[in-house]
């Protein structure tokens, strides 16, 4: 399709182009879009999220492509059924649309989103289309735990457990500041994509809610520093243990750049959407085995406080609220 | 509260502020906000929405109050479920943040909010807060069947069936004009309560739901000329009877007001949020009985068009896309 600034006439036309890229029907779903509402199938439990995708708050089209902005919509809402563990159904989109995007750019923003819900093989249930000052996407999701699984919420944790992650820290963090920065991009490839284009840890939340040993999971979305003592819950701590070798060469490079401290950047990054869990000590090697990508980083106490490398550890995450979240 | 510009120092504050007017723990939920995902019982079939809610797009805040707001949200979210004849079960809510709203604004909105999910008895499952450039609410809500009714789509319609509303139409367009004019504001009670906390007529869409003679039902949000051939789907037509004196007193006033036809802003203004069914002639008594201001507006046909008064109807309603939404 030629460059163009096409607009589309009535909201009819977008609605008949959105179904060029997502299908209307779909074996999850007894009615889908088009009516009041979808209505879905559901077999006992449903979990359910919601996150906001929004314009120069979560991405900035001078570095997202449209089809990354379409992606990571839902790819940071599949994260959330991949902290539960579960098994995604489908998603509604509320999607806001600024002054600026044309055709062409939602043609890619669709695109690199129905690749993700083809990937899972979850439905576009219905959802709502506005004019808006800026670009947005509300995106809610909703799954439930596997056929041998059940749903693993936060806060089961006990002392004397084990703390693991699943996937990499500190890299989204990293690959914002380089593209914000416009400078040396292509030196860390694993950082930006990290920023752009997360991994979604579905098959290992999935794989984690079959084992009983392990007590509980999330998506680490706020940074480790600050997420950690929510999955723990009141009344628990942390003792970590985290070297360079743990930390990604990317963000070492990086922090030898700027004089910061990688630990301290894996610590406090934000969007990294790596899986945090704990479970019992005896399991360990049975969840190294069925979650690729485990690694242990500590284990639970039974008095409040974070310590790290025998330090007590203070250190805020990305704050939405804060003045520096900019 | 003294009228004050005081911020929230960060989203935990923001959230425990949010928990004063939403109970976290709720018989419907299994599991509540705070962790990645909530967990909702399900019984078979759950029927789900989502509307956007935006500043300058769907309110403005000159004339509306933060409860009207924060009550509006949910209330055209709510208005889905009623098009269904569902009992609603639950909403998430993503929370756009602009500058402007303090404290005492939101202490507003969410009063508003929660007066109507108490009426209801529903739980705010869960969501997402983010600042961004104004402030805007997208909210997913779902629902099921009543224990004696099933879930009402559109498009069971037949030729020689009744058509019907529930509710008033082309108030909230007057109101809308009314309010944006800001003259004569008093002069229009019904019209300007319809555009700002609009009716949710979910009793009358669950009993319709009970009804077997009912084939269909919706709700009009984008007005009535142009909700009427989505409700019916293609092939089929409408022959419409409407006069005077179906048509609200404030309505016929501003129309000898301003010049225009009161039957074309009935069947044109948008965000009534009435009910449009279809039934079986011989049921029209049972229905009249059973959902309080029912009233037929003609007949379905066998061939597509709409007819008015035995007229031909071209008219189109509220179109987000269009130039002269605002």
């Amino acid at each position: 399709m030629a460059v163009s600034r096409l607009k589309f006439g009535s909201e009819e036309d977008f609605l008949a182009f959105i179904d060029g890229f997502f299908p209307r029907e779909h074996r999850r779903l007894v009615l889908g879009r088009g009516d009041d509402c979808a209505i879905i199938r559901a077999r006992g439990e449903i979990c359910i999220s919601a996150d906001l995708f929004l314009e120069d708050v979560h991405f900035r089209t001078a570095y997202f492509s449209p089809a990354d902005i379409g992606y990571k919509a839902l790819a940071v809402n599949l994260s959330d059924l991949a902290g539960m563990g579960a098994q995604p159904l489908g998603f509604v989109l509320e999607l806001m649309i600024g002054p600026g995007p044309d055709r062409e750019f939602f043609t890619g923003l669709f695109t690199g989103m129905a690749e993700l819900a083809a990937e899972y093989d979850i439905p576009l249930a219905g959802g709502d289309l506005s004019r808006a000052g800026s670009l947005g996407l509300a995106v809610t999701v909703w799954g439930e735990a596997g056929p041998n699984a059940r749903l693993l919420p936060r806060g089961g944790a006990k002392p004397g457990d084990m703390l693991f992650i699943v996937g990499d820290i500190g890299l989204a963090r990293v690959g914002l500041d380089v593209l914000e920065s416009g400078k040396d991009v292509d030196k860390y490839p694993a950082c930006t994509a990290a920023h752009l284009r997360p991994g979604v840890l579905l098959a290992q939340g999935q794989a984690l809610a079959e084992i009983p040993a392990v007590r509980g999971l999330m998506d680490v979305s706020d940074g480790l520093a600050k997420d950690l003592p929510r999955f723990l819950g009141p009344g628990l701590g942390a003792d970590m243990t985290l070297d360079e070798k743990d930390i990604h060469p990317e963000v070492l490079t990086r922090a030898g750049q700027t004089g910061a401290d990688p630990l301290r950047i894996a610590l406090a990054g934000g969007e990294d959407y790596a899986l945090l869990g704990a479970c019992a000590p005896e399991s360990v090697d049975e969840i190294k085995q069925k979650a690729a990508g485990m690694r242990i980083i500590g284990r639970v106490t039974g008095e409040p406080g974070m310590r790290l490398n025998a330090e007590p550890l203070d250190i805020s995450g990305f704050d939405h609220f804060s003045p520096t979240s900019d």
